[in-house]
């Protein structure tokens, strides 16, 4: 049997952390696949990931890992199992980026504004004030919406977030997670 | 051992139901009970009502029994059961209203526009067109979230819609289930 030196809780966490994320190192997102790197928490049924053009700070998305594009589709342990995900990963996200509350939302079909055919939750952290009408958060998320789907098709788009910031975030988010 | 006389699978149902329900007849719903008539699906962990001023055909709000302000504070049990009643809801009502979205959202604390201090998910059957712009459904939620507290807060404001018709309402859509 293989021993591993260590010196300290942080390193251990990084190679746990690191193991579980390779063995998922395939996420796809609707017609497109992610790169592992956008990918900060996941199990073997959902996955989250930092986004092309957060709305707020900490504005993520959380996807069962099996596409499908509804909600219904979803398994009970899928179901489950994504909003376990979105839970744990609000409230480590709220605190992080000291908001005090939090907006969660699916779009659930293409008539509820859904862009991207796989289910995915939005999670925003919230702070008062953050918004000047409080449901402004709502165009501005469905702007979003339509945006991701014109920058996933046009990948030399992507200029504006750039894969190396993406990267960072996600890598900072990692670190709040024991995995 | 006690044994009915039954004529068919309705009037079974309808027997289980009533019992399911009267086994949960006391709803909270933060600070205010909410009439047993309004509501039309209920589990252990959870419940499902009409609206008192639904914004779209079929807009419901599915609860946990349990009065817990934050999405957070819900055990894995209790948000595993809340999400998936949330789903048997919104696919009986986007079927039963001829809709083919669901918007599902949780403004979840009070700088997401939260009221009640009492997690609750909107489920609102979606159509095109349903709204001018999609994302007016949000404005106009947001509206609504405060128009319910504050007609939850005012027993005498509740004359645009009476318990006759949320339990009428509430009634048809019991039908929709085994329970």
């Amino acid at each position: 049997m293989l021993k591993l030196q260590v010196t300290g809780k942080t390193i251990l966490s990084s190679i746990r952390c690191q193991r579980k994320m390779s063995t998922c190192s395939s996420y796809a997102f609707g017609p497109y696949k992610i790169d592992p790197r956008e990918v900060f928490y996941a199990t073997p049924l959902s996955y989250a990931m930092v986004n092309l053009r957060p709305l707020l700070p900490g504005h993520v998305l959380v996807c069962p890992r099996r596409l499908v594009p509804r909600f219904t589709d979803l398994t009970a342990d899928e179901t489950s199992d994504l909003w376990l995900t979105a839970q744990k990963v609000g409230s480590k996200l709220e605190n992080f980026h000291n908001a005090s509350s939090l907006t969660l939302a699916i779009q659930d079909g293409p008539q509820a504004g859904q862009t991207v055919p796989h289910v995915h939750i939005h999670i925003l952290p919230r702070k008062g004030g953050d918004f000047e009408k409080n449901d402004e958060i709502y165009d501005a998320l469905d702007d979003k919406e339509k945006e991701l789907k014109q920058k996933l098709d046009l990948d030399k788009d992507r200029v504006d977030r750039g894969i190396q910031e993406m990267a960072d975030e996600a890598s900072q988010y990692r670190s709040l997670f024991d995995c």
